[in-house]
């Protein structure tokens, strides 16, 4: 194995996290990037993966248009917060791009058809608000599980690993539905691309779905059915089947990730020692959140490693934001950038540049900081 | 290399061939099935790749929902002819089950969307009748082109050797209009899944959306968006993507292949010694068409080989019917089977087993032959 990339943050379990990345070196990697949509999000104040709440359904559909082409097609600026800071699906790219990463897109459920080739699951379904009503019915969450298995069955042969991740704004309020739907004390640890975690607004969704579903359930079909959302369960089921085979699987994201671990915990499917998270320095030195405690809680032999990235001297305002807790992670930026560096060899420097060059290249498809916001 | 199988029949640049399967042992293998409609195959006549014509609407779906999960779920019965012969992808699944050969299914434009994990192509769309009107709009035979290659660009990577099959009922008659209309004197020679190929109502059908065009064009998509499908273009566009990398490809199908090589032709793609014609002894002992006649004309250097399968001795009268003409070919079985022999080292005798056994399985779903057509 290559010596350690200095830019690897071995947040837990580093033994474990060296093996994995150990048995995939020389191997072939593919990214898979779920994407789906909860109207969960379009409560205002949950999610700010999009202008404005309503913005928040075409994140995930705009996110993997722009992975793929370069530039947004279903709307025209690519996903933004509120501020204008622009969506982790940038650092992706630059990932992918300058590490010739093969990925594909896996629809389980976005408000809006990606305009890009792309895998369907036929059970796909938009969420349902958990605080309002269910989230999926029973049977639909049941299916997404096993289309993302047998989904998994196709690329396991052809691959040494692969990286996971996600693209559903108000994803970590629905992670946090699973968790505590399957009865883990999880109130307080799930992050938000925020800087201000609304932990009190998200608490108050999800037990108002806990009410009604009467509480906690050892199912997670059923806690995924009642405070879930179409993503997770069909990342839970791809793994379930990345895992029949014998490639190493990067779990590509933050604390959602959790929800992941635990949906297939209860399930009763063995990681074999071959999944890691992998994620941002952001992500796991946010006070606001508990990435490790969660996997302590969960899962606790899955290593979780960062990629230590610092946009602090980033010539550009939209970047340092995030250096003040906006976004942290997302659209497998983290886990991505860790398979780029260490499988594929991507030094630091050429990463930066080609987020920069990416950046550069989106100037003027508004996602400039505001003039009012700059501080 | 292996010692070629005694069931290989090279029927046309056998050291070509043998070059091409040897590049690829010990290679990494996916099959990709494209599938899509045309409206051309509910003219009475044209096609017997469904119980009826407007069933024919149905048989993509269901062939590769079949070919996934071992049974149809769109519909209860799987695709046959009016006599109930059974569709080519039951030797397809027996191949590719018994060789761990992975798949995936792209929709091109299917008049029902396959009930399971499947790529789209965002430009889908169902092919209008070639007699009446145009078959796609311009622009979407070049966008399905384009998100073909895109598509095959995620995956030479992953692979030594991708077999691309179809399943488009009405496709021998596109086929021919895409060649007559760049100008290819095919008449006569494009295969049929019935034993009475019915080359004047192909030609009559060919002939109106020919004289609608105004005469043959030098650009293929032209030729693909007046007289031909979605199926086609999206195949080429994926062979396209997969000679940028180094995988070897086996087209696998009859003469509708050579409708695929000759749009790539046209658009001035090389082939770079790496594609071949996989295909049925059915087809190339089949006196109604001539896909060497074909290839020569089109592409002189791409090699065909069959599977050499015989149906004679089967224990099931609807097998036995593939011996007097009926079917011949689809859904990839031709090559499908030839890379299961030939990478996989799949036998013969496990080969045809499995085919008995699954038609074994599926009996009671209706696939017998009716009384009366018994002979």
């Amino acid at each position: 194995m290559a010596e350690p990339r200095s830019h690897l943050i071995y947040a837990y379990r580093e033994d474990e996290a060296r093996r994995i990345l150990s048995s995939a070196m020389d191997g072939r990697i593919l990214s898979v990037y779920f994407i789906g949509s909860t109207e969960t999000s379009t409560i205002p104040g949950v999610s700010v993966a999009g202008a404005t709440p309503e913005l928040t359904l075409y994140t995930p559909a705009v996110d993997v248009e722009y992975l793929f082409y370069g530039k947004p097609l279903t709307i025209n600026q690519i996903p933004v917060t509120p501020e204008g800071i622009p969506t982790p699906a940038l650092i992706t790219r630059a990932a992918i791009k300058s590490s010739n990463i093969p990925f594909i897109v896996v629809d389980t459920g976005s408000y809006m058809k990606p305009r890009i080739p792309h895998v369907t699951l036929p059970s796909k379904m938009v969420g349902g608000r958990i605080d309002l009503g269910e989230a999926l019915p029973y049977d639909v969450a049941r299916s997404l599980f096993e289309e993302g298995r047998a989904l998994a069955r196709v690329f396991t042969p052809l691959t040494e690993l692969m990286i996971l991740g996600e693209s559903i704004p108000g994803g970590t309020t629905t992670a946090l539905g699973i968790l505590v739907g399957l009865g883990y004390d999880a109130w307080g640890m799930v992050s938000s691309a925020s800087p201000s975690n609304p932990h009190v607004l998200k608490e108050k969704i999800v037990k108002e779905g806990l009410e009604r579903m009467g509480g906690p359930s050892v199912d997670p079909f059923e806690a995924v059915a009642r405070l879930g959302d179409p993503v997770h369960v069909s990342m839970a089921g791809f793994l379930a089947g990345a895992l029949e085979g014998d490639a190493s699987i990067i779990l590509g994201g933050g604390t959602q990730m959790a929800a992941v671990l635990a949906i297939v915990k209860h399930i009763g499917i063995s990681l074999r020692g071959r999944v890691m998270i992998g994620t941002t320095r952001w992500l796991i030195e946010d006070d606001s959140s508990d990435l490790t405690g969660l996997v302590e809680m969960i899962q606790p032999d899955v290593p979780v490693v960062a990629y230590d990235i610092d946009f602090s001297k980033s010539p550009y305002e939209g970047l340092r934001y995030y250096e003040r807790g906006y976004v942290k992670e997302g659209v497998g930026a983290g886990g991505t950038s860790i398979a780029a560096a260490t499988i594929k060899g991507l030094t630091h420097e050429r990463l930066l540049n080609a987020i920069y060059e990416e950046y550069e290249r989106l100037r003027g498809d508004g996602i400039e900081v505001d003039e009012e916001d700059r501080g």
